[in-house]
């Protein structure tokens, strides 16, 4: 089996690449695509040949099931490059597993460990010079399955399309952000799809997302449905706050993601020594922490910024100011994420995988 | 305004109609389409010209946001035709205000009203032939909002595409069916989108559904994600229940559809004098009826299948089967509502719309 799919997969090289075109210091984040896309077809119940072919438009039915039923669930992940030129992924692993988990629960057939994984390579051997090296540049890598079935009937597919496709990156956001705590939207319910990085939990948060900018913050941060009283995750990274030396995030569920950074970040400050609590979190806990200078830090965690330090978070009407510490754990986990991540220390986790 | 609009929807027509290759006696729901279909872009902020044109596959990007985030909300409706070959719409304007506020929820851009029913009508017209006459013919007709824009940036898009596509119908459920009430998985949050016809909605649901039929049952009932305490509707319709001669539906709220059937069918039963009542219904209680013989009916209600009649539900392990009294309130509401729709009787509600 090893090595069969490896050579079955179908190359068809660009001929000319689109390379010399972009500029690589003014990238703005999933706009630009490498030369080439990984794409492989669900049909008559197997994962048929995969391809690695030029990138470009799909021909898709207007029925296709994925435009009606949202079965369509998606990865995230990147691609580092050292100063030798050696290319490294983070972790590829955990985003395969997730993306099949992600397709269990929207009824959709998993993909082959093999095909994802050698697809993934390949891809990015073809497309290597689109990788640049230096701190914050990195590759991002979108893997998704769409269900391209032509039929409206509420039911799920039988065919789907799994594509890789590659944009190049510098770091995703710019600045310290202002959240507002979410009182009566919410993100994912008990037993729903929250858990899963399924195309339609994205969708549904752009309009309170957009109520909460005109209160002047960036994003949202999800409490849970039923009573709003806990902290849940942001829209696309999970969340932590420092109390005094303690760091604390909640729980994976039925309603979060489980966060690759998160558990990474847990796992390095557990490492250094770090005070860590994961337990479900209380959106009084942290308003009465910010009230009496407990609250030190609070960030966002997820592959596009690593970290993403917030400054001020609103709530009820009112609005709280964190102030960055002098030795904010956000800037030493990032840190030392990102060390590993660009093959600049030891990865004694074994997180690392070089290309 | 009134006229320019309609003047300016650019038609192209098919040059060979594929309806002779069309075997309407075999209709499977949703696989057969038209000879054209309505499209109109979204671009720098404005509705483009809307066009009509051969049905076929669209060119997308595979980086189109619609792909990745789920932004996608859509209709269901029907065209029927009388004996004298005049056709008819059934509350359309409903449709169409639904779809703006599943756009609005989803941070889609409204659809203006006067090309939605004018691209309906011209639509309708030029596919005319495809709408048979007889009962339970009809034209199923599927306008659909998708984000086009090309972008894995977790935002809404500034790129849509608005569609009408039809596909003719027969009766869509065939028998009784028998439904599972859920104990476990949920369909919406408080505060999320379930009162919306988003596309995610529908592909969160085939998993749980996919476990209820290895237990025998094909639809599964929703109940609230907090408690499930509480009824709330099946997959695509909204649920009715008839305790001695009462019939009971839930409340609508942010979680539930507004259905167009639902609200057609009080109105029916109210001007009958069949007592009605709209308000939070415990699963306990129709259990309690079932088990003392008070439950006398429970169906479906949508535009697919006008009603569908459950036979059987399963609870906590339990099954209840519901006898069928011989004066249903199901045929005897289903028939009215269809008499209306098909031109049979009078329209005292004025929710006929002659094309
Ligand atoms: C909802 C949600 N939460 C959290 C995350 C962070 O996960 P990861 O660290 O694996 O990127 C993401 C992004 O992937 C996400 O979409
Ligand atoms: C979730 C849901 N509930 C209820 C309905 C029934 O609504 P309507 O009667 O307007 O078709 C539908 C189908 O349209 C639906 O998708």
């Amino acid at each position: 089996m090893e090595n069969t799919i490896t050579d079955s997969i179908k190359i068809t090289p660009i001929t000319t690449s689109k390379l010399d075109k972009v500029d690589f210091d003014n990238l703005s984040f999933g706009k630009t695509f490498t030369d080439h896309m990984f794409e492989c077809d669900f049909k008559d119940g197997v994962w048929q040949t995969p391809q690695i072919k030029p990138y470009g438009p799909l021909t898709i039915d207007p029925s296709a099931r994925v435009f009606h039923y949202g079965q369509a669930v998606f990865e995230g992940m990147k691609a580092f490059k050292d100063d030798k030129g050696d290319v490294f992924l983070f972790r590829p692993k955990d985003n395969f597993n997730r993306i099949n988990i992600s397709a269990n629960r929207l009824a959709i057939p998993s993909f082959p460990e093999q095909y994802f994984m050698e697809g993934l390579k390949q891809l990015l051997k073809i497309d290597e010079k689109w990788i640049k090296s230096g701190a914050g540049n990195s590759l991002y890598i979108r893997p998704f399955v769409i269900a391209t079935q032509a039929c409206v009937s509420a039911a799920e597919a039988n065919e789907y399309k799994f594509m890789i496709i590659c944009s190049p990156a510098q770091a995703y956001y710019v600045g310290d952000v202002s959240v507002l705590i979410a009182e009566k939207y919410s993100r994912s319910a008990n037993g729903g799809v929250g858990y899963a990085k399924a195309a339609g939990n994205y969708a549904a948060q752009f309009y309170p997302t957009n109520l909460a900018k005109k209160e002047g913050y960036q994003q949202v941060i999800w409490t849970d449905a039923d009573t709003h009283e806990y902290m849940e995750e942001a829209g696309t990274m999970n969340i932590f706050f420092r109390i005094n030396d303690t760091l604390l995030t909640a729980p994976i569920s039925d309603r979060i993601l489980d966060g690759i950074t998160r558990k990474s970040l847990l796992e390095i400050a557990e490492k250094e020594g770090i005070a860590t609590e994961v337990r479900p979190i209380k959106v009084n806990e942290i308003v009465k922490a910010a009230e009496d200078g407990g609250l030190k830090e609070m960030f966002g965690a997820g592959t596009a910024a690593v970290i993403s330090p917030i400054k001020a978070f609103g709530y009820k009407g009112n609005h709280y100011e964190i102030k960055r510490p002098e030795k904010a754990f956000a800037s030493h986990l990032k840190k030392a994420l990102m060390d590993i991540q660009y093959n600049l220390t030891e990865d004694p986790y074994g997180w690392r995988v070089k290309l």
